[in-house]
C-alpha cells in the first residue's frame, strides 16, 4: 500500500512540471486564451485552432485531469512554449480559484475565456429525459451545477483578468467570454420537449450570461459575453443522439469551432449578451 | 426527557386530526385545487380566494409546517369541511410522494395545481446578488432546487391526478398547472442585471414548464400549464425590496391573486406553455 502511494507521487512529480511553464517565456504583448473543458471534443478543438492560427498566442487548457487527456498531452508536446495545462473541475470552486491565481501570476491577464464543459448524459447514471415521468432530482441538480453554475463561477473568478486583458494582442477592442450554450436551451424554440435537465441548465446559463453582460456594459468593462450554439457536432457528448441527425447537419469539430472562432474574432461591444448559432444567426431566448 | 416526548406526541395527536378530513364528506363532482407553498403571502391568498368563490370547491393547502401557519389554521377553522392541510417540502421528494398518495386516496383527482413556493432571500443566509462578485454557489443551487426543481417534481407526481381531473367541477375544459414565475426570469426583458440566483431559477422554471407543456400537448392530456407573473406584491418575499417600487405598482395580495385566478379560470388549451403577467399580457422569454 505504502509502495503504491510513493509510486503515485513519483508519477505526479514527473508529469506536473511538463504541464506548466514559467513566466520567463511569456511576452506580455501576446494574446492569452483559456479554454475550460478542454480534454476532448469541442474544447480540445478550440485549443488546437487557437494555437495554430495565432503563432504568438498563449493558451491555457483546463479540465478535470489534464494528465489523462491524450489529446492535450499531444498538443503540449507540439506547442510546449505556448500551451499550459491546468486542472479545473467546475464543480469544485477551489480548483477555479487556484487556476485563477496561476494565470494571474504567470500572465497577469486574459483575452478570451471559452467555457465548453457540459454534461448531457453519463452512461448508467444520467440519461436525457424522454418524459416528465423519468425526471430525477439528482440529474437536474448535477446538470445545473456543471452546465450553468460552473461557467458562471469561471467568469466570476476570471473577471479581473479579462478586464485587465481587454483586446490586447487580438484584433478586437475587448476580451471575450464565450459560453457554449445550445439551441435546445431556447424556450421559444422548444417544440420537441424532453431533455428537461439539459434544456433547463442551458436556459439558465443563457440568463446568467445575459445578467453578467448587463453588469459588464454598465461598468464599461472591455469584456464581451457571448452565448454560442455549435450545432450538432460529432463528439462524445452527441454520439448517443446522432441517429436522427441528417448527415449534412452533423458537423465536424473542425468546422464548428472554426465558425465559432469567426464569431468570437468579429465580436463587437454591441454583441455583448447575445446568443448566436454557429452561422452567426441570433437564436431567440 | 421522556415526559417532554409524550407531551409533544399529545400535541401532535391533538392537531393532526384537525388538518385532514376523510373522504366521507367529499362529493366527487366538486373541483379540487392544490396550492403548494400556502403558509403565507400569495399562496395563502390563493387558498382563501379559492375557498370563498367556489362554495363547493375543495382545497388542499400544502407547506413545510402546516401546523405552524396561523393563516392556514384560521382558514381551516372557517372552512373545515372543504380545506385540508398537507405537509410538503419541495426539497424533499418523499413529502411530495406522500402527499400525492393522500390526495389520490381522498379525492382521486385534481383540477388545479398552483406552485407558489419560492425563495429570493433568507436573512443572514441568502441575499439577491447585486454583482457577479457576490455570487455564491450555495445560493445558486438552493434557489434552483426550491424555485425550479420543486415545482417540476410537484407536476411529475400530480400529473396522473391532473389527467384524471381535467376540467371536472370547473368552467374549463382542462386542469391547470399554474407555476408562479416572475418577470425577472425573462431573459429578453433583463435590462437591470443582478439577482443571478433568482433570475436563473425562474428562467429555468419557465423552460421546464414549457418542456412539460409540449409533452402534455403531444399526449392530448386535458392539462394546461401556465407561467404567471404576479407583479410586485406586498409579501414577506418582496418586503426588503419594495423601496424603489412606485406605490401604484405595489399590489395587494388580494388584487394580484384575483387577477391570476381570472387568467386560470379563462385558460384555454392554446394557452398551454405560455407566460402571462397579472394583466394577461404575455411576457417574452
Amino acid at each position: 500500500m505504502m509502495k503504491m502511494k510513493q509510486f503515485n507521487l513519483i508519477i505526479s512529480r514527473k508529469i506536473i512540471p511538463t504541464l506548466f511553464y514559467s513566466t520567463a517565456s511569456f511576452n506580455r504583448e501576446a494574446s492569452v486564451s483559456l479554454v475550460q473543458g478542454a480534454s476532448r471534443g469541442i474544447g480540445l478543438e478550440f485549443v488546437k485552432q487557437l494555437l495554430v492560427r495565432d503563432k504568438k498566442g498563449h493558451v491555457l487548457a483546463t479540465c478535470r485531469n489534464p494528465d489523462q487527456s491524450t489529446g492535450l498531452l499531444e498538443l503540449k508536446n507540439q506547442f510546449s512554449d505556448r500551451l499550459n495545462l491546468l486542472k479545473i473541475d467546475v464543480t469544485d470552486e477551489n480548483t477555479i480559484e487556484a487556476a485563477t491565481t496561476s494565470v494571474r501570476e504567470t500572465y497577469g491577464y486574459l483575452n478570451l475565456l471559452v467555457n465548453t464543459s457540459g454534461i448531457l448524459s453519463i452512461p448508467n447514471l444520467l440519461h436525457p429525459e424522454t418524459t416528465l415521468a423519468k425526471v430525477q432530482k439528482s440529474a437536474l441538480m448535477l446538470t445545473y451545477e456543471v452546465n450553468a453554475v460552473g461557467p458562471l463561477l469561471m467568469i466570476k473568478h476570471m473577471w479581473p483578468l479579462l478586464k485587465e486583458g481587454g483586446g490586447k494582442g487580438t484584433m478586437r477592442d475587448a476580451a471575450v467570454v464565450a459560453n457554449l450554450s445550445a439551441r435546445v436551451g431556447s424556450i421559444g424554440d422548444n417544440n420537441l420537449g424532453g431533455w428537461h435537465s439539459y434544456r433547463a441548465s442551458k436556459t439558465a446559463l443563457n440568463q446568467l450570461t445575459k445578467t453578467v453582460s448587463v453588469e459588464l456594459a454598465r461598468k464599461k468593462d472591455p469584456v464581451i459575453c457571448l452565448l454560442l450554439h455549435p450545432g450538432t457536432v460529432d463528439t462524445d457528448l452527441s454520439r448517443p443522439f446522432q441517429r436522427n441527425v441528417p448527415q449534412d447537419k452533423l458537423f465536424t469539430r473542425e468546422f464548428s469551432v472554426s465558425k465559432l472562432l469567426s464569431i468570437i474574432d468579429g465580436a463587437k461591444i454591441h454583441d455583448n449578451g447575445k446568443f448566436f448559432a454557429w452561422d452567426g444567426q441570433e437564436i431567440p431566448w
